[in-house]
């Protein structure tokens, strides 16, 4: 696909991640006025509830909301027509005079409501070598890994908008003399997208592969932020818990399904064919370069194809046991991570368990240290285009003893 | 404490699970009206909705609502007014014209929104007996497990009422030559007591064991219905997860803190000592016979005051990380299980595996069968008085292939 041109000029620039093929959506405000629903364009955001205002669309008043979840709500249709509607006020033949905000002076909000949020562990590579550290090599990938997305319902009230400071934890800590009560001395990133649930299910009713890509709205850039040595003293049997507890920082832009269709492709050589309720007809994943950045300095690259199994997998898998879904729900891909040690996702894997350091800006580092700042990034690459997510960053504050 | 007596005489009966002393919340409707909230009391409901619409209490119109969430963010000095105003209007001397509903002819809803729900596992009993089951005996009890209230996250969707059928789940189980999809074959339950909180927490504080006993309004039956071969087959490394999914009971009324306050007592004894930040200054469990029915015959009957963790010392825990509270999350407390076997909370336990079948109605069961109802119950017993919770049931409908 070739680039979709905007009379707006700086969406029209090669290294623009907002050219009008992505038309993401957030929530926005500009010097504390309400924050309401915008979609971003070049260097600008479209007010939306501005232009259903205006009559311009019509949302059921859903974009004058300081979160998407009504729209969202509204469905796949709606989502369609809404699409087709911004992209013609927005193409060269398009209105001029649309409400359009810039970026720079607006304040970006956290786009949803998060309903509840559960976190998968889908990238091999990234299974593999923390499983080598937390349990060694001969039991490193769980037996069933290759068989279901394994995943854990993690926080949603923790679940916080790109720029959110993160505050180290207290835990408990695993001591030679028993536990002990400190700052986490193990904190971490891990690079992962989030797939945003877009349509109710049934309790009792489970939906395949393919009903649950259709209930996907969207993408967004999503750092699940880990306290290592707290999670290896409390996983077990249950689950890390306060160790992913801390905080989930995830973009405030949620790239649409739709704005990535061009960029399907199949994702990692099956071991083993899956049960037939996890077949997917069609490639579900993205070729979507990401990566993350500790101050500035790339770190880590990788790309999303190489996961093992697609969000509408990790859906239908949820829905498996007659687990109702709902709007906002937010599904963690988990660690993104590609074989080498430069594509890797998290400190963790990237360092060996805390081994070998790596240098940051000259600095040597094995975990995230007081005030390093995390960020991510991803892209698709189309012709003469991209489609940007956005920052999705945090800066980490010491802990409060 | 003795029966505070009331105008309404079913109140004052040796049997009555809702006497004066009681007061629990719930929401109700009769004949389809609007769902509103209530108390029960005696064989009646009192109509919060019409009480305030008569000017008779202020809880700011929450009580129209068909939820609890927005009284009980009003928080605890309110909590105390309201209770004492309803214990002088149901009084000997009370208001004999109050709006009462039979409770025979009203409808149960779900008391609360559920937040987000959190499953905890702290009878030491318990932990031990399933720990052999799934570990053997020398992994039984987990290093951290008389450290820390080990927890996690549960999914809120799928909490449904007392009376709310069961649909028995599919899923992935372990098998000679692979895993295959079929129909869960052990199917569980877990008898817990459900605490819920009351007030939000600030992302990045933690809660005193003192300020987390402060911010719980009340406490619910709670079965945790499990698929034990799903989740023998999924649940390592991450936990439990479409094992718990199927759905989760909660009881239609919530017995307030305030309530339980007589039967306040000291759990287990203690291990080793726990690190500050879990110290109790005061005994945080309750004297609370508890147990469950199959198909109307009493088959576990045990105590709340055997667990380990109190909900304020999980509570307290859930924030260690800085973990941000709401309004509306449920916590359950585990299994309930005493020391032998007629004091288990849960087949798994019961039947030792499933390889020890106990006798229904003189029928075998090891697990749960189609057609099987599970009832949970719960009361303190006071001087010439009981505080109960109303039933906790659900029947188990047969999978959809």
């Amino acid at each position: 696909m070739a680039l979709l041109r905007s009379w707006l000029e700086s969406a029209n620039q090669a290294d623009c991640p907002f050219p009008l093929n992505n038309l993401p959506y957030g929530v926005f405000s500009v010097s504390g006025d309400a924050p309401r629903c915008g979609v971003a364009i070049g260097d600008m955001i479209l007010d939306l509830a501005e232009c259903e205002a205006r009559g311009l669309v019509d949302a059921g008043g859903t974009f004058a909301q300081p979160r998407l979840n009504d729209f969202i709500a509204l469905g796949r249709a709606k989502w369609d027509e809404i699409r087709a509607r911004l992209t013609a006020l927005l193409a060269e033949e398009g209105d001029r005079s649309l409400p359009l905000v810039a970026m720079a002076e607006a304040q970006l909000h956290l786009p949803i409501r998060v309903t509840e949020f559960t976190d998968f562990y889908a990238s091999k590579n990234h299974a593999f070598n923390v499983g080598v550290l937390f349990r060694g090599p001969e039991n490193a990938l769980p037996p069933q890994w290759t068989h279901m997305p394994i995943g854990y319902n993690g926080r949603a009230s923790s679940v916080v908008v790109s720029g959110t400071p993160i505050r180290r934890p207290m835990g408990q800590l695993k001591g030679e003399a028993g536990p002990e009560w400190a700052p986490c001395r193990r904190l971490d990133l891990e690079l992962e997208l989030g797939a945003i649930v877009g349509a109710d299910s049934v309790m009792g009713q489970r939906l395949s592969v393919e009903e649950a890509e259709q209930a996907i709205f969207g993408y967004v850039l999503l750092n699940d932020w880990s306290a290592r040595d707290v999670q290896a003293w409390e996983y077990q049997p249950l689950g890390p818990f306060q160790s992913k507890a801390l905080g989930t920082t995830i973009g405030a832009w949620i790239v649409t399904q739709a704005a990535l269709e061009p960029f399907r492709c199949a994702g990692a050589e099956r071991a083993n064919p899956l049960l037939p309720y996890l077949h997917e007809r069609r490639p579900g994943l993205y070729d979507l370069e990401i990566g993350w950045t500790m101050n500035g300095q790339v770190m880590g690259r990788t790309n999303y194809g190489v996961m093992y199994y697609s969000s509408a997998q990790q859906l239908a898998h949820h829905t498996s046991s007659g687990c109702p879904m709902r709007v906002g729900d937010l599904l963690g891909s988990g660690t993104i991570s590609g074989p080498e040690r430069e594509q890797t996702g998290a400190l963790l894997e990237m360092t060996g368990g805390g081994k070998v350091p790596v240098t940051v800006n000259g600095a040597p580092r094995t975990f995230i240290e007081d005030g390093d700042e995390i960020g991510l990034f991803a892209q698709a690459r189309g012709e003469g285009y991209r489609i940007g997510f956005g920052p999705c960053t945090g800066q980490v504050l010491p802990a409060l003893p």
